[in-house]
């Protein structure tokens, strides 16, 4: 077997080396075809059942209920910051709740299509995030078109770990950085958007469930390939879907499902957080976690050191000996970030909290 | 080596099998990273030279000038459907040359957008396509925003041989299914796309290429996500770009500039156009090919046999007797289809014809 470098990439990020190998091991022939999944048309059998096991998957897995869509778009999130007013505004202003970076571009782009409401920041005063809204804290428009939140800010490392309650506004998740990191009650969302290449599979593919009520929403003016009832009426199939990516994706969630589903996936997250943050509060004095206590993320873990002279050699050293991969903070934030979703072992995690205790007495 | 079956399928399609044996070979592990490709940062130094080498030898095989931006995009042709009147139309009409479904597609969604006029549209009383138009059949309207046409149309088999003259106003080509299959002056075109799954790479990612001076046209009121100058000022790397998708369309530019670049790819088109026309001419009273003889597709031959029923076994038997797939016309035309795109080899063409000799000689 080759080498496999401990990857904590933000995303594109660590996928199951399952996943990859039984990619590896078909990319020339599929089920004795003589082709490559690649070259497969997307409206022939060996793709179409691909697709439909993706699709079947992502439903299952997600607890997705009858009541909503389950479709695969391209374009990521960042699409989806504007495909989500332009369909589900309908000329009504919408709620944004902000807890990072993500929610900010969010914001920006819905402020394009239509009339939106800061509903509450945790912006702090040093510009920064580390922490979702308290309880009372904001309130709900009840005429809003929708509330939208980010579950998981993957630059900032601050997570929702209760959905808020939105009565009968439906409530919009941008969940691209902890979607299937752990089980959800889907039927209290009224639309869910995902970009792949965190949990799900590669870049350039993006999960969206959405409540089939909503689809009607969507004005006339929208170009047919923007509306979600577009998609939803062809099984993700309107148009040529990314076919590889969806492959992909279907080789992740096989592997999801294998190891236990969202409750398998919670709790080794449980416990590659517990070590995580268990070391870093065992160091406070070293290593020092700005985000509040009750918005840790359990996906992107962000810390800082005494200086950036130690943060960079923390970086160097672990790639060093321990071809620890991916821990440099965003450039906007800086410090250290260990994104470790779903395809991290907690094993990965072991060593690297072993790293960090080595760390520590050398330089603490 | 495996089997390869010969692979004649529309879009996502045959690629060049160093392109996917490079894939596979390097799966789990690109340049000795300990990573696959698919799990390596988009802002990071291995994949952005993937990316940069995808750009500059897309630029240097279709001979893009410096006045033009090169984009990698994704949401497929579809999407550029939209969002070209979305960025050219500046509030002025644009014009719509209809030579094949693909285009009525692609005026259908710019209905939506903005103000249109069919400029010209070839459909027979039969409702079918069979010729681009005649030189004085049509002509740009002066103040258009700019004309549309696509190059060539994958279902009816139709394709514009040379550029019309559209004067000062810029000429915007669907080249999703002969980009690179010849050279092209790119300095004459406005605006020119294609989704990759045809000759460039898979399904997933699209190429626009765009003269600069079109991007300022974009209004405020686009979202940021859907303007060409966000793409053009990122490197089309603003957000997340498909990076499997982009790695393996570098993959296959790689191929094709070993091959020749855009003039070694119509020699081969050129090689295999002939050979196919050759033997359905040859055979005119059995094999019957409906397009006008300047307006026969390189890329997409279509034909028709007697009788549906020999239709039937006609692509029965080539699977059988041959390996040959993908020979079915598509589901609103019928008949037969041999798409035959740069990765289609010159022999394997050879193969289709001597079975399309022995099935006349059986069945004529």
């Amino acid at each position: 077997m080759s080498r496999r470098a401990i990857n904590f990439n933000a995303g594109p990020a660590a996928l199951p080396l399952p996943a990859l190998e039984r990619a590896r091991d078909e990319l020339l022939d599929i089920g004795g075809t003589g082709m490559s999944i690649l070259e497969h048309s997307h409206r022939g059998k060996t793709y179409e059942a691909v697709h439909d096991e993706a699709l079947s998957l992502a439903r299952s897995l997600l607890g997705v209920p009858d009541t909503h869509e389950v479709l695969l778009l391209q374009g990521g999130a960042s699409q989806q910051f504007a495909m989500v007013p332009m369909n589900l505004m309908a000329g009504r202003r919408a709620d944004y709740v902000l807890t990072g970076a993500w929610g900010e571009k969010a914001y920006a782009e819905a402020r394009i299509v239509g009339e939106t409401r800061l509903a509450c920041s945790t912006k702090n005063e040093a510009g920064s995030y580390t922490r979702v809204p308290r309880a009372g804290e904001w309130s709900v428009d009840p005429q809003a078109a929708y509330v939208h939140i980010t579950t998981n800010e993957t630059i900032h490392g601050v997570q929702w770990h209760a959905l808020p309650e939105t009565g009968p506004v439906p409530l919009v998740c941008d969940a691209s950085s902890d979607v299937l990191s752990r089980p959800i009650d889907v039927s209290r969302i009224g639309l869910l958007y995902a970009g792949a290449q965190k949990n799900l599979g590669p870049a350039g593919v993006v999960l969206v469930v959405v409540r089939k009520d909503l689809l009607a929403r969507c004005p006339g003016s929208v170009p047919v390939i923007f509306r979600y009832a577009t998609h939803a009426e062809h099984r993700s199939l309107y148009n040529t879907a990314p076919t590889f990516g969806i492959y992909l994706l279907r080789n992740v969630l096989a592997w999801v499902a294998a190891e236990g589903g969202a409750e398998g996936m919670a709790r080794r997250n449980v416990r590659k957080a517990e070590a995580l943050y268990g070391v870093i509060d065992e160091h406070a004095g070293f290593y020092r976690c700005p985000i509040e206590r009750d918005s840790r993320s359990w996906m992107n873990v962000v810390f800082r050191l005494p200086d950036e002279k130690l943060e960079a050699q923390f970086i160097a050293q672990a790639r060093e000996q321990a071809d620890i991969v991916g821990l440099q903070g965003h450039r906007s934030v800086g410090g250290i970030r260990v994104s470790m979703y779903n395809a991290i072992e907690p094993a990965q995690v072991d060593v690297l909290v072993d790293f960090m205790r080595q760390f520590v007495r050398r330089h603490g």
